[in-house]
Order: C-alpha cells, then sequence, then structure tokens
C-alpha cells in the first residue's frame, strides 16, 4: 500500500492514503509497461472534463526528462484539437483483486495507479511521430513494428501523436487484504480478498489470415502466452 | 463496432467512429454493470483535469431521470471537496482485446467503454447516502452487503458519496479482427485478434479469518467463479 510522487506538485501530491507512496521512478515505468488502456482526461472547451480511454506507449529516453508518455488518436477527433498545449492527465490503473472487508467501509479494491500530469505536445517532427506509433504498436504486441510496411503519408497525416512528460507523476499501490475494526476482527467475521488479472485466449486470425496469411507470427502468440 | 448515444448533446456526441454507435440503454447498464474500476474526471480549482480509479454503482432507478451513477471517497479527499456541484466525466472501459491489423495505422484494440458526464450531487441524505454504499459494495461481491453489519456514525461521516445522473452518456464498442487495407490483404499479411478477459483467482482468506471466520463465504466464493 503505496504510493509513487515523482517530483512533487500540488497537482500531483498524494493528499489520501500517504501511507501507499513509493517515491520510486521504476515502479512507475513498470506500471505503464505493464497496462493497456490509457485514460487520457481533458479539458474541453465547454470547460468541463472529459475521460477518453487510448492505447499509449512510454519512451523512457523520449525527448522530455524523465521520458515521453505518448497516446494517439485521429486528426479528426475534436480532443486532440482541444488537447494540443493544454493540460492533461493520462491515467492507467491495474486492477489487481477485490478486497473483501469485515464492514463495507473496508471493502477495497487491489490496483496499481499511475497518473501523470503534463502540457500536452502535438508531435510534428516525421521521425519522432513514426518512433512514438511504433512504440505504440510494439506496446500491444512486443515485436510487432518490425514485421509491418511503413506508414503511408497518408496515414501518418491522419494520426495525431501527443506526447506528454513523464515529470510529473504519481503511482498509488494498494495490495493485499482488507485492514478492518479490530471489533470485527474479534467477532469472526470473514475477511479476505480476491486476486484478478487479465489474460489472453488463442488468437484469432481473420478469415483471409487463415487462407493467405500463414501461421499465427511469433510476437502475437508471445504476447497472448504473456498474459 | 458501435456506440451507444443518450439523450446525445454537443458534449457526448461522438465524434469518430460513428459507425460504432448504439443507441441503447440497456447496453449502457450492462458495460456499467459489469466494470469494476471507473475513471472519473475532474477540474481541479488550479483548471487542470485530474482522472482517478474509483469503485463505483449504478442504481437504475435513482433519484435521477435515467438512474443514478454513485462513486464514494474519503470526505478528506480534496477531489471530493472539488466535485461538489461540479461536471464530472465518469468513464468505464472494459478491455476485450488486441486488434493485429495488417498495418500499424490498422493496429486497435476492442472495448467497451462507457462515458457519463453530469453534475456531480454530494449526498447527503443518510437513507440515499447507505443505500449506495451498499450497491457500490454489491457491485464489486453481490450479495455481501446483507451479510455485513450496519455503517456507524463515524464511517458514514468519513465517506463522501458523489452521485451522477445517467442521463448524458455514449457507449462506444469495437469488436472484432482488423479493418485493413486491401492491399495488405491481398500482400498476404497476418492480421488478427488477441482476446483478453479478466479472471478471478481463489479467494485468499485473511490469517484471522482462516482461525475464526469460517469457510470463505458464498457470496465472495459466486463472485470469483463469475469473473
Amino acid at each position: 500500500m503505496t504510493t509513487t510522487q515523482l517530483s512533487p506538485t500540488p497537482r500531483t501530491t498524494v493528499t489520501r492514503g500517504r501511507s501507499r507512496a513509493v517515491l520510486d521512478r521504476d515502479a512507475l515505468l513498470a506500471v505503464l509497461a505493464e497496462g493497456l488502456v490509457a485514460h487520457l482526461g481533458l479539458a474541453t472547451p465547454g470547460g468541463h472534463p472529459l475521460v477518453l480511454p487510448s492505447a499509449y506507449a512510454v519512451d523512457p529516453s523520449g525527448p522530455d526528462a524523465g521520458g515521453t508518455l505518448y497516446v494517439h488518436g485521429s486528426v479528426a477527433a475534436g480532443w486532440v484539437r482541444g488537447a494540443a498545449d493544454a493540460t492533461v492527465c493520462v491515467t492507467v490503473t491495474l486492477l489487481d483483486g477485490l478486497v473483501a472487508g469485515r464492514s463495507a467501509f473496508h471493502h477495497s479494491m487491489n490496483y496499481r495507479s499511475a497518473v501523470v500530469i503534463g502540457t500536452a505536445r502535438v508531435v510534428d517532427e516525421a521521425a519522432e511521430k513514426e518512433r512514438a506509433l511504433g512504440l505504440i504498436v510494439d506496446h500491444m504486441i512486443p515485436g510487432r513494428s518490425a514485421t509491418l510496411r511503413a506508414h503511408t503519408r497518408k496515414e501518418l497525416a491522419a494520426t495525431a501523436v501527443i506526447a506528454v512528460p513523464l515529470e510529473e507523476a504519481s503511482l498509488k499501490i494498494r495490495g493485499g487484504g482488507p485492514v478492518d475494526e479490530p471489533d470485527d476482527v474479534e467477532a469472526g467475521v470473514w475477511g479476505g480478498h480476491v486476486p484478478l488479472r487479465l489474460v489472453a485466449g488463442d488468437p484469432v486470425p481473420d478469415a483471409d489470415a487463415v487462407t493467405s496469411g500463414g501461421p499465427v507470427p511469433p510476437d502475437v502468440v508471445a504476447r497472448a502466452r504473456a498474459l
């Protein structure tokens, strides 16, 4: 039960559960490496928050001090236009379990959650954009981007890549069983937790891939086996 | 590949992937019923967005037209004070698979994502607050709240419950394999997808629960088996 805070500022300072703090960049990078979906928070022109799921990737040696987190989207998406040069929040949460406390109050979840706040930079430079898109593909299926043709100019033009510096971030981790009231423990109420994890089924080839695409590529097999 | 939009307004109108729209409240409620973690988006006093993971529950017959979504937090948490009467966004995403396209551009994920936007109401009335907290426990482990003692006054005072009307919402769903360029299909590149799902391990009793708590309760066993 810990929380990482990297260069904590008032906006990434965890105000609850300080006992859950881990001041460790490697732990942050490990959570970002394991997650598959980020939840991207933006302020819309109307001023209200909008939270959208997104694929993402991290370049630990990206152009920002501390590394760079990348998300992408269609240049036609409204949120992409709104994100440029705005402050965004990118949250990646891994759900590790359900915590069945001995009272409703002490029910909880086990999780690891990374929160990154930063100014969104639209990536214009072609080399950085292509590298970021390759990282996003390889984040989903490690090794896959090297097996694919290059992006066409049209595809690159249709895709917006947003970079967020990995400078201002916090990590909150909860693990194990419930922390209950002594009276409830003494009363013999059952308490414990249910571990949860994401698993992959067998890869499903497209109909065309079955007839002409050959066997499932080793990168896809390895990805499914690793989950 | 569909998107639900319930009473679509400009801020919940999906501007990309209209083909993924489902105009169906039951589909929205099904995604909210299956999800375990919501990502709550708030605008902080500094004006930047903040996205936090949270337990939640839905009361389809709650006080709001269309039903009510509840999240909870410590009254000491900064975000709780900021959320009162503000517009918030609650997003629940179920990750169903990785889509290995025949080009980087057509890589994607299969998912079901519900986005609810509304004015956060702090629940003050004791009966609604206790019912909401019971729903949040039962959303994690169906049937569990009936087996637990009532909240103490101190516990209720320490817990803030936030209600968001289920009026303005959208649902985006992607399923199946990649949608690739005909040239890439003809070239015989492999394409397909990897199904993903969340599974539970065996319930883990606390040390005290093993000695004095009796067997794992049937509600906890059923929850683990259902995942």
